[in-house]
C-alpha cells in the first residue's frame, strides 16, 4: 500500500466513522461473523479494488479480502467482483467508503475506455487534466491509467506548462521558455499553451517540447500539426467529448487532454451484498 | 473558518503545489501584482464562494478576494462571481484548487436546487445521502444546503439507520430498534429501512422515529405513508431522479433522499480571467 | 481498535515517552523479559482495559495481555485485573500510561454506577455531559457506558440543545425551534433548556423532543414533568449529585444528566506488579 | 502561545466541534455581536487563563479577550476572571472548551496551593507526579507551578528515576546507577527510589542526587533524613494527603511529590455569563 | 511561504523546545526586548536567510528580521546578514533552529558555487543529486539554486532515472525505456544510466531524453560525447570532486550531477550576536 | 522501534516516494523478486543499522533484513554489512532513504569515534551538541553514541543552560542560578556557561552542578578546572577539533563538547548491490 492511497482510506474513514457507528455498535455483536460480496449493477470498467480491499483491512487487519476481477477489466451486469470475510460489524462499517472509492474509480475508468476507444487506430493518446477532485488525485489518476489513458503532469511540482499569463508575466513566449530552462529540473520536459498558429510558430522556435493547443478548431489543428511536424509533440485541449475526441485525434495530434475524465465522473452502481 | 473547510483546502493545495511551481516559480516574478476574476460559463446556482476566498487566502493571507454573489444564488453566465487580487504568482497558483473546489460545490448546489424545484409544493423535502466524495463531505452537505437541500445524518456517529444486515445481526426490527434505544445519545432519533409493508407495521409499532422506504413503488409509498400517518417521518429512496422524484413526493413522503445529488455530480463550467 | 482510542494512546505515549525513557534504556537489556499484573487498591467498577491492553500492544505488538475482568464488572480490593508479558523494557515504559488510563477509565465508571445505583427503579436515565477532559472524550464517555450510563451528544455536530442564548439570539423559543428544525439534519432531535414552567409550555408548543429543566427545584421538577405528560422527554440538570439524584428522579424526569461524572473523576487505585 | 498549548486546544475544539455545532448554526446569526463574562461561583486559585484565551482566539483572531486576574492568585466567589467580546456564535462555540480547560487548571492550582500552605515555613517542595490526564501533562503541569508547586521531572525523556523493577533488572541499586550515569546527559540527576533504609545507604554510597523514600512511615522518614544529611535531595512520597503532608513535611525530607493534585483533580466551578 | 518550508520550520522548533524552553522561562522575563544580529564567522555564500526569518515569525509574529543580503550572495568574514528585534525570550529559543537551518544552507551554497565556478566557461550544468538530508531535501535543493546550480529531479516521482536494476528487471535498455515511455507522464523526459558506450549507444537508439554516464573516465567520457553527438543530454556523475570537476566538464558533458554538494555539507560558521 | 525513529524514517520515505516512483513502477513487475547487499565502500564505525532495516520494513513488512555487523563496530572497505531480500521494487524504492540514514549515522560515529579516541585516557568524555540537522536530533545523537561519546541534552526541555544572554536578562549568574533553581524540575542539573575566571569563580559560589568554559585558552582552562576542584563538572567547548581536543583533555576538564560531530558531518560511503 502507497503513502497516498494510506492517506485517502484513513481520511475517508475517518471523516465517515468518526468517534464510532452507533447504529453497528448498538445493534451488532462484535463476534457475529459477516460475509459479502461486490455485485456489479451496471457494465463498466474497473478500477480501484486495491482501495475497497485496503479500507476493510485497515478497520481490521483480520478481514479477508478476495477479488475475482482485475482493474482494467470490463465488467458485466451482474457479475461478482469481490469476496469479503470478516465482523459483520467490520463489512458494515467500511461499506460505503468501499463504495465510494470503487465507484467513483471504476467511474473514471469507465469514462476513460470510452474515449480511448474512440481514438483506437489514430495515434492519439488521451490523458487526465488538473481538474480532480480536490484531495484524490491520486486515486482519480491512478483510475485514468486503468481505464487505459495516460496522464498528464500529477501536479505543478512535476511537470512544466507554460500557459498564457505565465508569458505575459514573462514578457513573451521565447522568453519565457528561456528562463524556464535555466530554472527547471532537466528531467523535466516544457510544454507551453498556444492558441494561435503564430504562437505555435513561437514555440516551435524557443524549442518547446510539447506544444498545447488550446480550444483550436479542427483546420487549426491540422495546421499546427503539419507545422510541429514531429519537432515537439502536439496536444489538444478544450471542447473535447466522446462526439468530438475522434475527429480531433484524426488532425494528427499527439495527445488530447480531457478534463471530463475526473472532474464530472459518474459513479458507476455497484452494490455490497450481505450472505448468510 | 472551520477546521473541516482548513483540512480541505490545505490537503487540496499540498496535492497540487508540494514541492512548488515549477513553471509560476521560473516565469512569474514575486513581485509581479495581478488581479482576476471569477466568470460563470454557463448558467447555474453559486456555492464554495469562501472555499475560493480561503484557497488564496490561505496561499498569501495579502490576497483580496471581493466576492459580488452569494452561495445558493442564481448565477448566469457571463456573470462575473468574485475580483481577486494579490501576487501574480499567488493567483496562478492558487487556480486549479479554487476552480476544482468551486466548480464541484456549484455543481452540486445546482443539482440540489433543480430536485428542489421539481418538489416544490409537496411538503416533501430534498435530503443527500453518505455517497459522497471521500474527504470531502463537508464541502458536499454544505453545498447541498446552499441548493436548498436539507442534510441527513452527515456520518456514522450522528445519526442511526438500522438497515437490512442491522436487523439480521440483532434479530429481528423490534430487538434492533430496543438495542439502539438503550445505546445511543437520546439526542438521536431512530431511523429503520424497510422495503415492505409488514417491515413499516413493525417499525411502527417498535417506536421508529423515522421510517426508510426503499426502493418502493409509488403505490407501496402512498400505502406506507397511509399506514404511518404522521407517527413518524417517511423518508424515500432509491430510484429517485428528476423525472421520478414529482411523482414521489406526491406519495406523501416526507424526505427524499437521493445519492445522486452528490455521487455523481458534474462540474459546472467557471473560468479564472486575468485582468491587466 | 477505533481510530479515537488509537488517537488517545499515541498521544499519550508521545506525551511520555517522546525521545525515549532515559532510566529504562539506561539499565534494561532488551531482552530482558517481564511479567507484571495489573491489581486492584480499593473496590470499584472497570472500564478501560482495552485502552491499556492497547497502550502494550502499540509499543510492541508481540505483548500478551490478557484481561481476567471485563469492563463494567465489580472488581474487590486484591483482584488481577489482568496479566501481561512481554519485554521488561516495553512494560515499564507502558505501566503510567496504561494506569493513568485505566484508573481514569474506571473511576469515572464507579461513580457513574453509583448514580445509576441510587435511581433503580424510578425509570430515569443518567447521562453524561460535554464537561469532559479535553481530548479524552471518547475515553470519558465510554466509561460512563461501562458504568451503566447513557451518553448525551458527543459533541455540538451529534445532538441539537438550544439554550438560553441561542433563544434570545434567535429571538424567543419558538423562532429558534423552527431554525432549527429546517437546518438540522431530521435525524436529529431538538433539545431546548427552559428554567420556568412558562418556558416549558412555550418549548412543547413548539414541538421540542427533550425539554432540558435547569436548576429547578423538586416540586417544578414534578409540575414541568406533569406538563410535559409524555409529550416529550424531561431532562433534569443542575445541583445534581449523589444525595439528591433519587429525589429528582423520583420527580418523573426520563433523563438526569450529571456533570460530575465526568468533569471531576477521583482516579481509582489500581497497581502495576511486576513478578519474576 | 507555545506549542504544547496550541495542540491542546486544537485537538479540544476538535472534539468538541468536528463538522460543526449544528445548534450555533441553525440559530444564531453569524454577525450578531456577543459579550460575556467568565464568573467564579466559589473561592479558588486561578489557572488557565491564557488557554481560554487563546480558545477564543483560535476560533476567530478578533476576539477581544481581557483577563482581570492573572494566574496564581486567588478569587473569591462572584469574581469576574475575564471580559470577552466578539461574535455571540463564536463564544457560544467556544465556552464549554474554554470553561472545561480552565476549571480543571483550576482545580489543580488550587488543590496545589492548599498542600504548599499547609508545609509552609518546613522547607519542604510540593512537586508533582507523571499522573496526569493523558495529553494535558502541560496544561497539569503548568497549574501545578500557578499553585506554587514546583514540577518533577515532565516525562521519561527529561528525568532519570531508577525504581525497584530497574534495579532488579539491573542486578542491583549500584550497578543501576552506575549504568545510568554513563548513558545519560550530565545535564541530568540521577534518582532512586528506596523503602528500606539499608537500599537508602546503597544508593548514597554509589552516588544517587536525590533519593525517593517511598511509603515509609514518619520515624522511617526521619531516620533516612538523617542518614543522607544533605549528600543527596531526600524525596518523599506515598500516602500523602493534606492530612499527613505536614508530619511528612516536618521530617526534613526536601520533597514531597503528591499523585493526588492531577490525578484526582475535581474542577472549580466557573459560569461563562452573557451580557447584553 | 511555502508549505515545505513551514513544515521544516515547525519540525525543527518542536523537537528543539518541545515542551518549553526551561532556561530561558526561568531567567528571562517575558516583557524583556531584545536585539541580535546575525555575524559571518568566514567568508561564503548565503543562503536561507527566508528560513532564520521565518523560524523567529513562527515563535512570534511580531519580530522583526531585517536582511541586510540576499540569498545567492557573497558574505565576508563580519558582515551583518540581518538584524532581529523582538522579545529577548523569542530571540533566545529561535536562535540554535534559525542558525542550524542557515548555516546548513549556506554551506551546501558555497559548495555549490564553488563547483559552478571550476566549470565556468565549459557549458556544463552543476546539478544535485536524491543524497540530501532525509526531512530536509527541499532545503537542500533550494541552496543549491542559491549557490548558482540547477536541481536534478527532486524526488522519485518527478523524474525518470532508469538504473542498472529497472533495466535488469525490465530486461534490457530497449525495453525498459519502451514501458516508461508508455506509462509516464509525457511531461517527463526519459533518463538511462549507463556505465559503457555499448550501453550509451543502446539507450540513444531507443531515443532516450538523458544519458547518464556513470563513472567513466575523462576519455570513456568524451568518446560518449562524441557518439550522443547532442542528440540526448550527457550527464557525467562519479568521482566527481574540486580536483575533477573541470576536466570532466571539458569532455563536452552537459551535465555534472555532484552528490557531495549536499550529502557531506560542511555548516558555515555565523553567530548571533546579541546587543543591549 | 520508537516513535521519532518512525517519524524519521516516514517522513523520508513520504519526502522521496510521494505520489509514487515513476521509473520504477513503469519498469519492474511487483511480482520480481529481489536481494542486494549493503557493502562498506571505505572503513568506518557503523551506526543506523536499524534506520535502514526499518526503511525497507515500512515499505514492505515481509521484506527480510539481515544484519551481519551492529552499530558501534568498526567495518572495514567490503565488508558486507547487511542482506536485504524481498521484491525487487521495494528494494529499488528505498534504497536511497535507507543509505541516506545509515551513511549520515555512520558518519557521526565515525568521527565520534575519532575523537573519543584521541582523548583516551584523560577521563574526559566526548559530548555532542545542539548543532544537528533540524528534524533528525535523534538519528544524530543516536549515531554519537554508537561511536561511543555522550549526550549533551536532547534539547532545550531536558537540560538547563544558561548562557551569556540569560545571565544579562536575569541581572547576574547569581540571580539567573536561583531563579532557574525555583522554575526547573528537581531533577535537572544546572550548568552556566562562563567565558572567564571570575565567572567559574561566581557560578560555582552560586552552587551550579555543571560549569561550561567557552573559548579558553588551555592555561586558562587549567586554573578554572583547578579552582572548580571537583565542586561541579567542568565541560570545554570552542575551537575543538581532533588537533586540540588532547590538550584541552589533559587540562582536566569533565567534558567536552563538540558541535563538529553532527554539524558538518561527512556521510560515509556505502553502496547497496544488488544480487540475482
Amino acid at each position: 500500500m502507497n503513502f497516498e492511497m494510506q492517506r485517502i482510506i484513513e481520511t475517508a474513514l475517518r471523516e465517515d466513522i468518526g468517534t464510532g457507528d452507533v447504529t453497528t455498535e448498538a445493534t451488532v455483536d462484535l463476534t457475529t461473523a459477516g460475509q459479502a460480496e461486490l455485485v456489479a449493477k451496471e457494465d463498466f470498467v474497473l478500477a480501484g479494488v486495491e482501495f475497497a480491499a485496503q479500507v476493510f483491512r485497515t478497520l481490521d487487519p483480520e478481514v479477508s479480502f478476495e477479488a475475482l476481477i482485475e482493474d482494467g477489466q470490463p465488467v458485466r451486469r451482474g457479475d461478482v467482483i469481490a469476496w469479503i470475510k470478516g465482523p459483520a460489524a467490520i463489512l458494515l462499517q467500511g461499506e460505503r467508503v468501499a463504495l465510494n472509492l470503487l465507484q467513483r474509480a471504476s467511474g473514471i475508468a469507465t469514462m476513460t475506455a470510452r474515449f480511448v476507444t474512440k481514438v483506437e487506430g489514430t495515434g492519439a493518446t488521451i490523458v487526465d487534466t488538473r481538474k480532480t477532485v480536490p484531495g484524490l488525485r491520486y486515486l482519480d489518476k491512478f483510475s485514468v491509467r486503468a481505464g487505459g489513458g495516460t496522464n498528464h503532469r500529477t501536479s505543478l511540482y512535476d511537470g512544466v506548462l507554460i500557459k498564457e499569463n505565465h508569458i505575459a508575466a514573462a514578457g513573451g513566449i521565447t522568453t519565457a521558455i528561456e528562463r524556464a530552462r535555466k530554472r527547471i529540473p532537466h528531467t523535466l520536459k516544457v510544454e507551453v499553451e498556444t492558441t494561435t498558429l503564430s504562437e505555435v510558430e513561437e514555440a516551435l522556435a524557443a524549442g518547446a517540447d510539447i506544444i498545447l493547443l488550446d480550444n483550436m478548431g479542427l483546420k487549426q489543428l491540422e495546421d499546427a500539426v503539419a507545422m510541429i511536424d514531429g519537432k515537439a509533440k502536439a496536444e489538444a485541449s478544450g471542447g473535447v467529448n466522446l462526439d468530438t475526441v475522434r475527429a480531433i485525434a484524426e488532425t494528427g495530434v499527439d495527445l488530447i487532454s480531457v478534463g471530463a475524465l475526473t472532474h464530472s465522473c459518474r459513479a458507476v452502481d455497484i452494490s455490497m451484498l450481505f450472505k448468510s
